[in-house]
């Protein structure tokens, strides 16, 4: 009886997952090569299969059959359990939703998405308002549903970092914010600060030589053409089709270390889906645990890797010599990590970025709690962008309109971008500590023993730790900001030349 | 309560062409973009939506109410009862075959289209004989189960081209057989073939420069970029997502005229798919009445009129000034002209193809009626070759293995070629008689007035009408080789002077 359960229960993820991934590849060629009038079936299309993997993830069948395997442990081994642990745990919250609502927040959703659009091109908050209302009503709602203990907000959260806790989370961010700020103090007073201007990054960065280097890091990094590819689209992203199909996408600007960084970036969670345990690509345990430790895997080789000394040791010859630069490494090193506040949060540096997404929080919580009135937001925005990064936007599209995770009901999601770089930087701690002469590596564009490693302590385990778990296990503590900020700051007081 | 039945089919209709889209866009991006190890999850996932669409197509709930809306004739529109007239033909069909039937022949396929590429790949046809042998097995066995009228052929056939059968074909095959080994021994009695070799065509040609071409033709042909695309794969090919989502698929060889014509061909079945009627796109009067008229649309593109003089005197004079020809248009025009024997159907010329079909045909109608043993194959191909073509193969790979088609189940596919191309001289010759100043405008690189036209009279009745039907009410007359006949006659006489 359990062997037929749990023969059912695979059968029924492999079909969910399946449906799952042709839905994703739609997704991806509707952002990189679908001709602009696809979208009038594409939408359907996907309609269409997020609705049959809706009805297969509630079916009662599936439901039944984990509740019974749940009951008798010791017949199952280990992954297994942790399978249908995992299973259980996410059909118990989804299952506390009821189908009308969900509907009711999927259509909601849909026209707020619209309305955020439409609010952008006429740059008119007001539009998107009574929309964006309703989803935060929706969301209460939803809390009130889902209610899992502590801040109402646990229970968005838990979809995009399980386990994670309001409670926990705060003061991290709060001494992050703080610490964050004191840094940009000690920069801003800097006489090297107040004379900056970029001279190298003005120059001509012809397309053909931006290509060639986003394919060169790419490689290098570990992603070969055999099981992975890069396209253009608007906004940069991934798609893990599956361990050996894996979607990039990037975008040529002006500045060179766009289509560089970006891909870099897009590269970090890519390695990240195909060293995912691939004998579970077909179940639950083929993902990452958490949003954040996923972008922990692109914020590492981002930052971490592709914005300090020994990499550009490596690129620097490279881009002066290609692009003609015509300058040196210290000058080029300098230039490329120069700090200064902008409005747009993907557009940002190192050093604001965290300010960017602590914002959004603090506002999140706000709005979830109902301290805060969405006809005040872009008020209270412009107030907290002076307050934390020291300027304005001109309007809202630069302000409280720049971000589509609102539209979309991802309340929750933001914070995990900051979870990401926090992790990056103690696992970038412990690779140092592990592996002593790994700078050396990378001096050479010898990129693969990162990999390996990170593939090692992270990629493998799939789902099978929580977050927490998986970096106590791999750094020996859990979630702590000392790591993130002690990096900065060692970082920026030799970029800037001020004391520790 | 016929309401809701007509609601039922017209969901049913829906959900099964959003998942065959989503299956054909799995297929196209495994051709063009796929990295190659995808191929593992991509197998899954369109046997999976494969067996969702026959699982929909085989309910008896769309059956049943299928049944009872054909017995209420008079309640439904004309339109709607075409299309439960086309459903409840084609279900009755395929509910005559047992499901262990179907999923036998399913596996059967599976293992023999391995074999036919792995027999090419080792030039050894007896790897390939032992699976052929069980397909056409189980051909013939499908055919006992459909069981139409006449010969047993007629029931494979069916699935390609509704309504034809082999009495109908036969003698018109026969006669287009005779008529052009007459041609082709004109031309080769003729002082001009004795002589003939190619000097232009083999220049140097850039891709770049044959990438400009094969766009510029498809846009003046009426595919534009915000509804298709043109991507590489191995073999060209036409993916009709939907008439907004066409996307054809070239190659670039040696001679410019291969991705240049197959650019052409392939824009014949794109913009076929995109006039179909879109109002239909979810229910099955957005098709073609038959293979035999699609190809009949590529064929009427790739040889009426792109291989004739009217279209080069608009495309030879940028020909000769992009490729840096320095030729004039009457060598030109003889050039590309020149016939040649030769062993591969998809390479040969507009004389020779339609022997290589017949030739197909009549061993196919053998191995159904079980006159032919699938060992005796290759001899009797090269004999056959020898006798239809002048020529015979230097091995399996140029002769019976070329084509992937019976190793696929696709007994019946072959005589639509053909039928295609009849079609095609016969929609030439009305179209002429019509538009009598249409060769002015082909000059002109001004197409559009043919594409109207065909979309006008083909296109946009999608399947309302059967091939004979819809033929008969464009061109006066049923399926009629004698247009072709002439057409070839007529070029072939000019070309290399011989009296027609």
């Amino acid at each position: 009886m359990s062997k037929e359960d749990l023969d059912l229960v695979k059968r029924y993820q492999k079909e969910i997952i399946l449906l799952g991934k042709s839905k994703g590849l739609l997704e991806w060629d509707q952002l990189t090569h679908m001709p602009k009038k696809g979208i009038n079936v594409r939408a359907e299309q996907k309609a269409y299969l997020s609705g049959l993997i809706h009805k297969k993830m509630t079916s009662d069948e599936l439901f039944n059959a984990i509740k019974r395997l749940k009951e008798k442990k010791n017949l199952l081994d280990e992954e297994d359990n942790i399978m249908i642990k995992k299973l259980h745990r996410q059909l118990v919250k989804s299952r506390k939703l009821p189908a009308e609502f969900v509907e009711e927040l999927s259509r909601t959703i849909s026209l707020s998405m619209k309305a955020w659009e439409e609010a952008r091109i006429k740059k008119d908050f007001s539009i998107f308002e009574p929309h964006l209302e309703k989803v935060i009503k929706l969301k209460r709602k939803e809390a009130e549903y889902i209610n899992l203990p502590g801040h109402s907000y646990n229970s968005l959260l838990d979809d995009y970092e399980e386990g994670m806790t309001v409670e926990e989370i705060l003061p991290i961010l709060e001494k992050l914010k703080n610490d964050l700020i004191g840094i940009i103090k000690k920069i801003k007073s800097t006489d090297k600060y107040k004379k900056q201007k970029l001279v190298s990054l003005k120059k001509e960065f012809p397309r053909e030589i931006q290509i060639e280097f986003f394919r060169d890091v790419i490689k290098r990094i570990g992603l070969d053409e055999s099981f992975s590819r890069i396209d253009f689209s608007e906004h940069p992203c991934t798609y893990g089709i599956d361990p050996e199909d894996i979607r990039l996408t990037t975008n040529i600007r002006k500045s060179p270390l766009f289509s560089f960084g970006s891909s870099i970036h897009e590269t970090g969670h890519g390695l990240y889906e195909s060293g995912l345990p691939i004998k579970h690509r077909y179940d639950i345990l083929c993902n990452a645990p958490s949003m954040g430790i996923h972008e922990s895997q692109s914020r590492f080789w981002e930052l971490m890797i592709g914005l300090n000394k020994p990499f550009w040791r490596f690129y620097f010859p490279k881009f002066n010599d290609k692009y003609k630069l015509n300058t040196t490494f210290d000058k080029w090193y300098e230039e490329i990590n120069l700090i200064e506040p902008g409005n747009v949060r993907i557009e940002t540096n190192e050093v604001f970025y965290n300010l960017h997404i602590i914002l959004r929080f603090e506002l999140e919580l706000g709005l979830i709690e109902g301290k805060i009135n969405v006809k005040d937001l872009p008020k209270i925005w412009n107030q907290k962008m002076k307050e934390l990064i020291g300027i304005e936007p001109q309007n809202d599209v630069e302000g409280v309109l720049q971000d589509c995770h609102w539209s979309q009901g991802l309340f929750g999601y933001f914070p995990t971008y900051s979870l990401g770089t926090i992790y990056a930087a103690q696992i970038y701690n412990t690779l140092k500590k592990e592996i002593l002469d790994i700078e050396k590596y990378i001096e050479k564009g010898d990129f693969g023993k990162i990999s390996e490693w990170l593939k090692e302590k992270i990629h493998k385990h799939g789902t099978k730790y929580l977050a927490e778990d998986l970096i106590k296990k791999v750094c020996g503590e859990g979630l702590n900001p000392n790591a993130l900020i002690n990096y900065l700051n060692k970082k920026y007081s030799e970029v800037y030349g001020f004391k520790e």
